[in-house]
């Protein structure tokens, strides 16, 4: 029989019943508060513990041979271990949802919902890895000598610039798939609705010309994956207007950007380059004036995805545009990750993909896409997050891509 | 309503059935390995996210305001993530049951099976962290960057001497338990059955002289501990002999152990050693000839704690020793680290302590010896480890020594 469990958070139960005082009146204030007390998430054992012969396979002496085989012919881990199951979400605290550079502790909550997203999404197991550093190297360093225990990497709320140099230079060292979720899982759902708001206007994406505002982590790897699709043009803009390649202030990463977008070469400002484009991607969380929206072409999209505040109102943006989406669960057609990254590890982890390529990214975005199938409208471009429909498609879409690209180990 | 679970190990069920073929002969000829088939753990949420109401709380746009909070005031981390509730599992690799340097793939299935240890026993979660370097500088330089999101640091597997300098300087860095097992714990187990053997001859430890065969971690942690408890005397034993301070091979931490260990001055072999010893210890993995065992005084503890295979099987120890333990689960009073560090992480993290100190152990030590009571006898000095009241004993006992020596922050 087992040992009866004590639950080293007991304490925090005297807590909630207001007998230490502490904290508890944040519970009262904020359901959000109450709803994190203790945190979000456990480790469960997998297999039955409840007397000595138990024991004795799950740890010494069974465990033994299990090592053993394992030091002998190292796949095995994969097979006998949780490794490739288990992602970590990784993160520095720098860049954390809408608030900022906030360090590794306060990330935690972020770090723990995206956890438990994974499981409840794609059946993925996912440990939060809050570091205490920000330096590039130091930053890849840790990662790298993490890698053995996981079978995925999950960068999560690193800041631009540092955050494209650190997921290549670690997919360059590891044979996991690393993967920067607000960069390609934020494409990914972008493209999905994009793909079939144009199928509702009866457009091919190489038809559109689009404005994306915001030229950190999310703009960038939407303007790459735009282009990968097809997409007739797409200009960036961030706080100093379109980046072209004429400007003398861009970064490494924005001048690779004015390389291979803007094949107009737009100048100036966000506002100037929306007259008569096709759609509209807000990830700055800047606001757009009215006027600008009413500037763009006709039967226009209107993806103002910053959080909590649109760049443009729904409402506002309904006055011009055909088709609008939001970051937003109180609005229809919100481009919510969640959408991409459950269904993108576990098709990556089923066949023990060795990275994530642009096929089994732009496989996933068309999966999404399809479920919406027949019942496509302007208000339906993208599934809901808790359409059960959602995980599985991305999942075999991801595996299968992942096969064809020959990046598949299983 | 919930997306289904898409398991990204549901293709190892088709391993299972023989369909891919792979390793699943392993599986048929062992049922360890059929046990560790996907591992032996899973992470699991604590909180519901059945629509976009819960997701709105438990991911944003609640997560932000509990975010901000910690951002604010750092201890509220404690309450509002699962830091206060998980230990990491850590490991080189390099020293893995009797297996020695096995890497740390090879290591996980262990630390897997510690990690489900803590948390049947002690409700403690914990992650297996296994990492690829085994340099001293580089495993506490990536421990203290992991350190933001762990209650604690349980150190395993990792070898002599430099366990004991990664234990330190880390302890010293970080403001969270740092505990390494394989020495402690071992400890903490040890002198609650020697307190318990003692009680039984209605000895007190103050009047045995006890033989440690081995010096590494374990060994020089029991010798550490007993010397704490007020041992009449202890020696240990390494393979040239009996530590003394005349000897010119030693390590740093064996000279430091021949200046508070072997008042008596001995020198010479372990079988010299033993000649009138009243305790023996082994945690070397070697043997111990009978005539040895035969030498020792009238009514002798023997301690034969290598796994699998005894340094004096417990047959022969019987012929002259009044109370025989084994590390063994297959013989009476087994020495086994469950015992010990569920509940010493779990009491620690109860009151969020800083560090474990000696005192905390030998309150643990104290606690377990106390769980066999009136029911003391020459094959139950120590409990089993399915005893439901070892676990609840254990963490209070370090709770309350936490508060005492004041370590504990709430």
């Amino acid at each position: 029989m087992a040992a009866e469990i004590v639950n080293p958070r007991s304490e925090s139960e005297a807590d909630r019943t207001g007998q230490e005082g502490g904290a508890e009146p944040l519970d009262s204030f904020d359901p959000a508060f109450a709803l994190h007390r203790g945190g979000k998430m456990a480790v469960q054992a997998t297999v039955p513990i409840r007397d000595k012969d138990d024991l004795s396979l799950a740890y010494t002496p069974g465990v033994a041979r299990v090592c053993t085989a394992i030091a002998e012919q190292p796949d095995l881990v994969n097979d006998y271990t949780w490794k490739s199951s288990v992602v970590a979400v990784v993160t520095d605290g720098t860049a954390v949802l809408g608030l900022g550079d906030i360090g590794p502790e306060a990330s935690l909550p972020v770090m723990e919902g995206k956890a438990i997203l994974f499981k409840q999404f794609g059946g993925v197991d996912a440990v939060p890895i809050a570091l205490a550093c920000t330096d590039v190297d130091e930053i890849i360093e840790t990662v790298v000598r993490l890698a053995p225990s996981f079978g995925g990497v999950n960068l999560e709320d690193i800041s631009a610039p540092r955050c494209f140099e650190i997921e290549r230079r670690l997919q360059e060292r590891l044979d996991i798939p690393v993967f920067h979720d607000d960069q390609h899982g934020t494409a990914v759902v972008t493209l999905a609705a994009l793909r079939n708001a144009a199928r509702l206007s009866g457009r091919s994406i190489a038809e559109l010309r689009a404005v994306i505002s915001g030229a950190g982590a999310a703009g960038v790897a939407i303007a790459r994956m735009l282009v990968e699709a097809g997409i007739g043009d797409v200009a960036v803009s961030d706080r100093k207007g379109v980046v072209s390649a004429d400007r003398e202030d861009l970064t490494d990463v924005k001048r690779e950007l004015a390389g291979f977008t803007n094949k107009a070469g737009l100048t100036g400002s966000l506002e100037d380059a929306l007259s008569g484009a096709d759609v509209f991607i807000g990830v700055s969380g800047g606001t757009v004036p009215e006027s600008a929206v009413a500037s763009m072409a006709k039967g226009a999209f209107v993806f103002a995805m910053a959080n909590p505040t649109p760049e443009i109102h729904p409402e506002v943006a309904h006055r011009y545009a055909a088709v609008v989406a939001t970051g937003r669960s109180d609005f229809p057609n919100q481009i919510n990750n969640v959408l991409a990254f459950p269904g993108i590890f576990a098709g990556a982890l089923q066949v023990r993909a060795s990275r994530i390529t642009e096929g089994m990214k732009l496989a996933a975005a068309e999966a999404l896409a399809g479920v919406v199938g027949d019942d496509l409208a302007a208000d339906y471009v993208i599934p809901s997050p808790f359409d059960e429909r959602v995980a599985p498609a991305v999942t075999a879409a991801v595996a299968a891509a992942a096969r064809a690209e020959g990046v598949a180990r299983r």
